[in-house]
């Protein structure tokens, strides 16, 4: 009998040291393959987005299945989200990137889901003006991000009910209370805003089928975490003659404090850099970031840091190494001990308030159209 | 040790014969009392509903409290619904008449819900073409009864949730799935929509107080097996800051085979009179409801029949007698035995055929204007 895994990871909770490798056995998905890799990096034009070239997005589920129809003419869509309940941080946007990424190279539509109704019956703490102020503020993050106008549409739940709801009917359904309870292990306390919430977050992945009449496959990149959810989508897609969702997982971005997720809820604000922490608060956290370097500085120049526990060296992963040779360098300076930690938190620093004040502008333009992407209404009466 | 009561009462079951004194015990509502009677007799401006002086309605929660309010100048509001599974029968429209009366002559809105979604996840052989089908052929035999357009407001669940759902998301919050599962009954592997459902249902005792932004109390009158529906909405409405909804409770209206209830669910079409029935389907009907009567005439003369287990009797009593002496006639002649059941049957399917052709031309008006009662805008966003 193998040992159990001391480690849990639900939409709701990520615990203890995650073993990637068998969280993908575990979940049964597909593993990104260097093959993989080399055909995205074909169909996208020759070069690969850096959180697929470094193994961030690691696993899969049917993403060869959805390119076979693609480069056989059949063009997909991508599907992402956001619960509404502060300010985003940096790794937020990292799915959001390769949404964009994907949507510049292989000229696919982007759908957003705000999921402000969800984030209300998830945090007893939150009011419904919070999670409404805070799904437009998220909003203009995301879009700035560098989405084309004219491929994204966005499903803001509470404003876009309308459009969503005819086929949220049809869903329900399908899901009973049973799966919900044993997917996501709701309580019977949970409120049955969230028991229904999983049929809302599922209607946007047949969307474009529903409103279209003919099949059109969704792409999900996604936090590993997040599969459970999808799982019910692709169980019941077929029952209700749409095709399943692909799914793209990600593994976690560690937190600044060396937390396995950049999580916020119920760590310290200073784990995750949010998207309005002004320079010096950026300063401080960077500065304060947990490293892999050692004791002393006579040690590190001796022994070399360790980059497979750091979070800056996270940092230069999964947004702010320019280039992997870049990347490699870091890599290089970081086990060698020729780089010390004060020297490369100054230079990710550096990087760092360059894409804030890239992304600040980028925002100011997102909110001219933010408002116009979002769908209000039904394609169909029923 | 009591007996155990030998009856059930439902939302979704209804059975046994059932002792309406116990029931409004255990449900611990009170009597519709003559004090009570003659209270709304005065207000109403001299008469009394049919359906109220004869004791149909028979019970109410907090109506005393609602008509004090009233009284002291501070307007309510009716709500009753449906949901459309099929075309409405006669004693469907019991409470939307009494709702008809209480608006003509106490000068307040209705507002009328129609429960598209609900009934689609309630009956898994229903498809949504046929739901919402079946909610507007539903709204036109509503509507005939005779609603003041001008004062008459409709949430079509599926048209109205952009105007139904802000609040939907307030209220869902507010119920946990163990009440839900307590009060219906639940099975784990009813479906999430269903689940979710109550919330729909508790929105429009609240709405006209949300959408006017002052305390709107609200009147329901309906078969007092829905009242658990609304045990959830009184429970929860003074956390949401909403007045708790009065309720006015009728007996089941018995079938024309005897049943308790003119249901349709599980029994044969020829317990119900249709809407939609032909006339000479109506005729069989009534020809062949089951009667109070005895074997041979012989034996009524001298014996007399019982007006108390008979299906015909009921009809006159809900709806067909035009006053109450005509009631009390009818039943003096049904004891004496100077009444025989084939006589009485064609005496009250003379009214009936007459209701039918009143009604008709009543619904083709109420096409006119029903699409435009139908509410589908949020009054605020949030």
């Amino acid at each position: 009998m193998p040992a159990p895994d001391d480690f849990t990871v639900t939409p709701y909770e990520v615990k203890g040291r995650i073993d990637y490798a068998r969280l993908r056995e575990l979940f049964g998905t597909q593993e990104v393959t260097d093959e993989l890799r080399a055909r995205l990096r074909r169909l996208a034009g020759g070069d690969l987005h850096p959180l697929i070239a470094r193994g961030t997005y690691y696993s899969h589920r049917d993403l060869a299945h959805l390119l076979d129809r693609y480069e056989r003419g059949h063009p997909f869509f991508l599907y992402s989200g956001r619960g509404p309940s502060g300010p985003l941080h940096v790794s937020h946007l990292a799915a959001f990137d390769l949404c964009r990424w994907f949507q510049e190279r292989l000229h696919v539509p982007m759908y957003i889901q705000i999921t402000d109704d969800e984030k209300f019956w998830a945090r007893a703490g939150l009011s419904r003006e919070e999670t409404v102020r805070w799904g437009m503020e998220n909003l203009y993050d995301i879009l700035a991000v560098g989405f084309d106008p004219a491929r994204t549409r966005v499903f803001f739940d509470s404003k876009s009910i309308g459009a969503l709801y005819p086929l949220a009917i049809r869903v329900a359904r399908k899901i009973p209370y049973s799966t919900v309870k044993a997917v996501f292990g709701f309580e019977p306390s949970q409120n049955i805003g969230l028991v229904f919430y999983t049929a809302l977050q599922t209607v946007p992945c047949f969307w474009p089928s529903w409103a279209e009449d003919r099949e059109v496959p969704c792409l999900i990149p996604c936090g590993i975490d997040q599969d459970p959810h999808f799982r019910v989508t692709r169980d019941i897609a077929e029952g209700l003659g749409y095709p399943k969702p692909a799914l793209l997982h990600s593994q976690m971005i560690p937190g600044l404090l060396g937390d396995q997720a950049m999580s916020t809820t119920g760590s310290a604000a200073d784990n995750a850099l949010f998207l309005n922490d002004p320079p010096k608060v950026v300063d401080r956290k960077v500065k304060n970031a947990f490293t892999g370097g050692r004791a002393t500085v006579e040690e590190q120049r001796r022994l070399g840091a360790n980059p497979d526990i750091c979070s800056v060296f996270a940092l230069w992963k999964t947004r702010f190494a320019e280039s992997d040779q870049r990347l490699a360098e870091v890599e290089r300076g970081c086990r060698s001990g020729s780089l010390l930690c004060g020297e490369c938190k100054l230079s990710v620093l550096e990087r760092i308030h360059a894409f804030y004040a890239t992304h600040a502008a980028a925002r100011e333009k997102a909110k001219e159209w933010a408002e116009s992407a979002i769908v209000t209404a039904a394609p169909k009466p029923v």
